[in-house]
């Protein structure tokens, strides 16, 4: 990717969502054209089909959690995790050029993001708040529906992409909103240290299985950095378990512990090892 | 409870829920009022401010997986649970009496509950799959609305509370559909054994921590049924763990791992022990 090739990058969202904020920043200097998808299963299949060369998946937030369908996705996809990125959530309240915040009577944007935003609207009095299917649409709306009295909560970039104003910026009650993203390949890469690496694994159901399962990382002084645990479709209450412990595959320790946990998993996949990032 | 008063019994959905149909089998035969609650806030609401005797929440689908807010509202809430219940999702066709099969142009249902039909929607050709906000709330919709050549999907229930005809039941996919509920109320009980006891805890952000949490269990031959993570809001990347074990804080080798983990731990709740029941 080194050339001057254009690197097709598919998102979920619309032009403007956050996942294409995170793109543009993640490849930064790099000459990327974002590809917006109606849905996440839309980026993990243009990946897997080869009219993208990357996939930019969110995976988590830092105050609503695990983005579960994405967990699924990776088990469903035979796709590589080559990199990851967090992304600041700054909300900012966007309206047409010209408009002033006395003019706004109507606030658009994803349940989510107003929930995220409740001070800044408590402080406007008499706004109502109004709910569409995501942030950066909302941009769109009122600016296709020419609403000069109203506003939308969504990313910096929404405004830039819709040439709308930003009357507010940083609106989020929270300031510890993150959400971490995956960037996904049909190759696995071999990453320099330090690095992450994600797994997905189930076991036989027997007890104190997990316990053994983390064993094979603690014993070799192994930091894991997340555990999910998804639903093992058709076997109620067995579970995959989704790790991602710092480490590469390339190293002999992190491969002594995935063949160690082999002996214990009924299944087993690695996900990709990929460079960590910072938080 | 043993007299004759009637115990209310909160559920979160409209009228012939899945959630009612759980609290109807799971109280069989006792004297109780099913109160229908708009959002899962106010399900726990109504019990903590005593207007409902007990609450029953979904927790876990068995293929959906968790239900997330549900965790997050049992560590902002001070109820305990006293009991769970599985119950066996079985989707009925459900439209007007005298309704056959051929009328049916349109189904409507939440989109979940028309995913898992899938097969038999697609053996009804031509019919319009239309996506509503709640299963049990489509049937009310098609009657209120006297739409004859509609059905909806939803609970047995569902049928029986709106006068409403099944013309096929069991039509989803995988049969392996079961919703787990827990019972909640204002007190702790001290359940008869075999039961089960669900707890949330914060560790310190050190490495091996999982492993030897997990460990004051392992060490002493206690099961566990479930580990879940949730954000610690306003830490990044830091999580509650909640762990549901095999045994009650009414014995002592439990008793004993919770004050192990204690040591371990930056913060743990008991959540409650209750009787296990059969999956």
């Amino acid at each position: 990717m080194k050339d001057n090739r254009i690197l097709r990058v598919a998102f979920q969202g619309e032009r403007g969502a956050y996942s294409e904020a995170a793109a543009v920043e993640h490849f930064n200097g790099e000459n990327i054209e974002p590809v917006p998808c109606e849905t996440f299963d839309e980026v993990f299949a243009r990946v897997e089909d080869s009219d993208c060369d990357r996939g930019a998946v969110a995976i988590e937030n830092s105050l609503a959690g695990s983005i579960h369908r994405n967990y699924d996705l990776l088990l469903e996809h035979d796709l590589s995790i080559v990199d990851e990125h967090y992304l600041r959530i700054v909300h900012c309240l966007i309206a047409h050029p010209g408009a002033a915040l006395s003019d706004i009577c109507r606030v658009y944007s994803h349940p989510q993001a107003l929930a995220q935003c409740e001070s800044t609207l408590d402080w406007l009095p008499g706004v109502e708040r109004i709910t569409t299917y995501d942030t950066a649409g909302s941009v769109e709306l009122i600016k296709a529906e020419g609403f000069k009295d109203a506003a939308a909560i969504a990313s910096r970039r929404a405004a830039q992409v819709h040439d709308m104003e930003i009357l507010k910026e940083g609106i989020e009650d929270n300031p510890e909103n993150y959400t971490r993203f995956l960037i996904l390949a049909r190759e696995p890469i071999e990453p320099p240290l330090p690095a992450k690496t994600s797994i997905v694994f189930a076991t036989k159901n027997v007890p104190g299985v997990l316990f053994k399962s983390l064993s094979v990382f603690a014993l070799r002084d192994i930091d894991l950095a997340k555990i999910e645990s998804r639903p093992l479709k058709g076997k109620p209450w067995e579970y995959f378990f989704y790790l991602d412990f710092v480490g590469s595959m390339t190293e002999e320790r992190c491969r002594n512990a995935i063949n160690h946990l082999k002996e214990i998993a009924s299944y087993l996949r690695i996900l990709g090892s990929y460079p960590k990032a910072e938080t």
